[in-house]
């Protein structure tokens, strides 16, 4: 028989739920490399009767899923046929409810941008079990894959997190309020840029941020397609496009990973053309 | 003889360094639970020739270290003897230049207010290669651990990174302005919120957050300590004092996670005192 998981904290103790019921594990997939999975994310995904991931997760995380496994992409583009967050939950439900291990698996953080509020209500409104086993969200990892570190000490003491995924996560249509968000002091990770780099760039100089306030661009953070650009907001609009999913990072943190960003790029150039490089560092 | 692993991608390429050179991979050691250790982080830890430590790393990721590893706690409160950021540095330089192979292993994620940028700056003068490898932060830990989702489609679409430790990040006395921070639509995650919670609660109420904003303490998130709090800003000050380190979540997000810490903190009293509980969700 099946029982519940001693970190399937939430729920329990306050007399909902079966002890027939299995858990629901949200599970944090990270960026992209299975090695930046954590160790618990591994084995939960070893050992889960059924996995529902987004369509983001690495094929290769998915492929870590056991052969008994029923594996099932509930991705909202999964092919021609849209899955809604209805079927997603009750989906969930279902399966736990028979007994069985749920893998949830979500790109990144479950908790940032990852839809985990509407998932869990759905999970309590039902009384199935869940636990939530954090991941390393795309912004941190995209910080980290440039050797930049997103706070500096008298300089960066602040990191906002933002998403410029409109329709998702503030309603349809409505753009970012910068005002008094936008201070020299902090530094933002943008989840989702999107093409529109030049309105970007506008509400940002209109926000009052300068225009060689540093900006960096990591396509696909930590797979093997990762792309970087670094460059300032005023020259945001000369960014080449980036392939999705990609974050955009800026702030004075980010100065010296940038410096390093180009140099890399200056030197790739530079050997591409068999021209050996002396220091221009 | 060592050679640089393909991970350090930031000082390559550009002329600095020598082959005979190790790297200083900084490494996330996430929120104390071994388990939430990325599969790159437990590897690499298992690996390295030298590890250097902070204090707040729990001792059994610690003792993951490789038999032949010099392991070496460079915690700034290590005992009677401080150990200054420049020593620190020193030594991490000079390790990587008799060829070994350095982690530089710090709690939570190296890039969230964990001097990384300091110590990268002192490699690059240095010409030392480096790799950053991220963790799970203390916050999106503590989020996970009771769990909430930090944020929530339409209601809070951003979420806010502050720390209440003044004179490391932002210069000694000065506190956190919250002006046009404050909004109802934003998650705020304050790490190291220290015992003064009535001047915080002060700020935030002065700043235009609502009495009956939700609040939620977790001391120690993913070890064996760990405890919660769920309140208000209004209530804030009421909580118990809880165990460094922890972390203040604050947001409408939070409304739902709130109510099951305070049911299981309700079932276990009622657990405590012989009585079983029913249904009192």
């Amino acid at each position: 028989m099946k029982t519940r998981s001693k970190d399937a904290i939430v729920n329990e103790g306050v007399g909902r739920g079966t002890a027939e019921c299995g858990t629901v594990h949200f599970v944090g997939a990270g960026p992209g490399d299975p090695e930046l999975l954590t160790m618990k994310a591994h084995a939960l995904l070893r050992r889960a009767d059924v996995v529902l991931h987004d369509d983001l997760v690495a094929a290769e995380i998915v492929a870590l899923a056991a052969r008994h496994a029923q594996v099932i992409n509930v991705g909202k583009r999964c092919g021609e046929k849209k899955i809604s967050q209805g079927e997603i939950n009750e989906q969930m439900i279902d399966f736990a409810r028979r007994g069985l291990e749920v893998v949830r698996l979500k790109s990144g953080d479950p908790g940032i941008f990852g839809r985990l509020a509407e998932e869990i209500e759905a999970l309590e409104a039902a009384g199935v079990a869940f636990a939530v086993v954090p991941g390393i969200t795309a912004g941190i990892a995209a910080a980290a894959s440039v050797g930049a570190s997103l706070t500096r000490r008298r300089k960066s003491s602040r990191v906002i997190f933002v998403t410029r995924h409109h329709a998702s996560e503030r309603g349809a249509g409505r753009s970012e309020d910068w005002g008094g968000l936008a201070r020299e002091d902090t530094t933002f990770v943008v989840y989702m840029p999107g093409r529109d780099l030049a309105g970007l760039q506008s509400e940002l100089l209109e926000a009052g941020l300068a225009e060689d306030f540093p900006a960096l661009l990591v396509s696909r953070a930590c797979t093997a397609e990762q792309r970087e650009w670094a460059t300032t907001i005023g020259e945001l609009c000369d960014a080449p496009p980036l392939d999705p999913p990609s974050i955009l990072l800026l702030g004075r943190a980010l100065e010296s990973a940038g410096r390093n960003v180009r140099s890399k790029l200056l030197s790739t150039i530079v050997e591409d053309s068999d021209c050996s490089p002396r220091s221009e560092a």
